[in-house]
């Protein structure tokens, strides 16, 4: 039950496609996600559901993958034959939530071998699925996404009313069960304190503004999500392009923040992307959330030009590698805290190339 | 009067050789350095001397240095022909004091071409001679400046009392008239949080703990001068045996300090040496207490071989190159406060060799 499972230490050691930085505006929108949520008729939602019908879910789930052509062929892991460890390193890949990490009984995902098609089963809802894609990509997220829906309406009864549409677990997903999402690096707004007044701007035009790990942890960074809150009432195209119309207006002002301190404050911009980038090359104990501020600052200056030696490509690895259960998979072994804060100075030094200084 | 003068622009460029790290004990005990005070006869203290007095002072030393074997091959600069930046440059190079750089009048300094002697005229009291070295050296600075102090007393009336000895300007220093003081090093027991203890226990055997920069400063750092207090009542040879004495003890405590923190917490001694040479090496606005504060992790860590590819001939450098009158020297020209800051980082950069990062 508790070993490690080979598949997911060999994902640890890579990142994922949709980071890839290849996607329009990936500089500042780093990258965008829909989510569908979806429920089988005639089963309580999983909150409700006793053991046995989470069972009968994933079961149901299971029979249908196979006979799905775009199912089939993916893995599909259920999580109660994983260790703890590899269902933290699950949710920090994105693949599975807190709640589906952290709750028993008959939980899985399914997933493709480049981790941009997810489908988690018996979380909030029976079905979630996802699609993610580097840049500001929700309408072709929403291409490869809505044929897969589609063919899995066609292979499990699926709860829809034709009054609200999808039904879903809580109110707040009812309709077309639709969140897209986008990912958005901001730290010119944060530097220039006008993140609040963007981040009012956009609830008023009814869109959710959150941090990168979403709703129940306290961490921040300059990192935000920003995605849609009504469901209901709207075509799912609707929704999709009025998020991806926020995101451009912020990726304007975000570059315009940019410009604003290369302009008036490029000395201080080239301290803090320095002192960072230091930073980040030479601690030997770093905690999360120090090494996301300087990772921030570092994808700063690379955008900018400042720092030339340094990939985005490294920095987004870096991302992933940095968390605590990626550390522990890397190091084989569970780890104590100090240990892990040890561990992520040294894949960071390792990784901006100054191995061997200390 | 306020044109830069080329012989101290070109001094700006080296180490003064006190610095030189060859020294007794210098990893800890970086400097030592003998002061003697001595006035002239029939003439007013300085304090509550007029003007006409202090000129009588000086040509009277002038006088006297041609005459002298020792003095008459070193330089000799009155203080009021120098613009301010270059008063603060003496002082930076600890030729001057602060009052004899802040006030007008006739006052002058004599020094070496390796900054070892000097002779400061109308500071607190006419004469103010002083030693330095490198290490511990305070018996080998008595034996230099002993001769020369005999051959001023030859060729200038000095006020002396069959009672009390040297007369100063200060009751603290009649008698012997000398201060012996070593600069010592103590970044392991500021961390273990023994610094006071050993403060405390220094002055309980009447000597003096002065930070870096003297009494009229609140720069804190990791450096500390030990001195004697009492000038009265007992031979030269005696103070300068207890200020070396205490001296000896204060490295043992500060070597067996810095051998507890690798035992105990080499990790956090990595990340903080670690941490400072990052910075050093990548930050673009430094103030003075900041980079001080690094560059005293970056020393412990080349005593400590945790850093190799740093020289502490490097570091002595920086003490001085640091300072605001000699960055000031080095750009050319009066710099604003963020202009220092941003010359600073920029020197310290450079002199670590990451010119070429950003």
């Amino acid at each position: 039950m508790d070993k490690a499972n080979p598949l997911l230490s060999e994902m640890a050691l890579k990142t994922p496609s949709w980071l890839s930085q290849k996607g329009p505006l990936s500089q500042i929108v780093v990258s965008s996600r829909i989510r569908l949520a979806r429920n089988l008729q005639d089963v309580p939602f999983c909150p409700w559901a006793k053991r046995g019908e989470l069972d009968q879910v994933l079961r149901a789930v299971k029979a249908a993958a196979k006979r799905s052509p775009l199912l089939k062929n993916l893995t599909l892991l259920s999580l109660h034959h994983l260790s703890a460890l590899d269902c933290f390193f699950l949710m920090e890949r994105h693949l599975v939530s807190q709640e589906l990490a952290m709750e028993g009984g008959a939980r899985a995902v399914i997933f493709d071998a480049d981790e941009i098609t997810s489908l988690m089963v018996n979380e909030e809802d029976h079905l979630r699925l996802q699609r993610f894609g580097s840049g500001l990509c929700l309408v072709p997220c929403w291409g490869e996404i809505a044929p897969l829906d589609r063919e899995l309406r066609s292979l499990l009864p699926v709860a829809v009313s034709q009054e609200f549409g999808y039904l879903t677990a809580c109110p707040t997903n009812v309709g077309t069960g639709l969140r897209a999402s986008v990912m958005v690096h901001l730290p010119g707004l944060v530097q220039i304190r006008q993140i609040d007044k963007v981040t009012k701007a956009v609830t008023q035009l009814g869109l959710a503004v959150r941090g990168l790990y979403g709703e129940n942890t306290s961490i921040t960074s300059d990192f935000f999500q920003i995605s849609n809150e009504v469901t209901l009432g709207k075509r799912e195209e609707d929704i999709i392009s009025g998020v991806e119309k926020v995101a451009r207006q912020i990726y304007d002002y975000e570059e315009s923040a940019r410009r604003r301190l290369m302009a008036e404050a490029k000395n201080v911009i080239y301290d803090k992307v320095g002192r960072a980038h230091g930073l980040l090359k030479s601690a030997h104990l770093l905690n999360f959330e120090e090494c996301m501020e300087y990772l921030s600052a570092v994808r700063l200056g690379v955008d900018l030009q400042i720092l030339k030696d340094v990939s985005m490509e490294t920095l987004n690895e870096l991302l992933f590698l940095i968390q605590p259960a990626h550390l522990q998979k890397l190091a084989g072994s569970e780890l104590v805290p100090e240990e892990i804060d040890s561990h992520r100075a040294k894949v960071v030094r390792e990784k901006l190339g100054n191995a061997s200084s200390l």
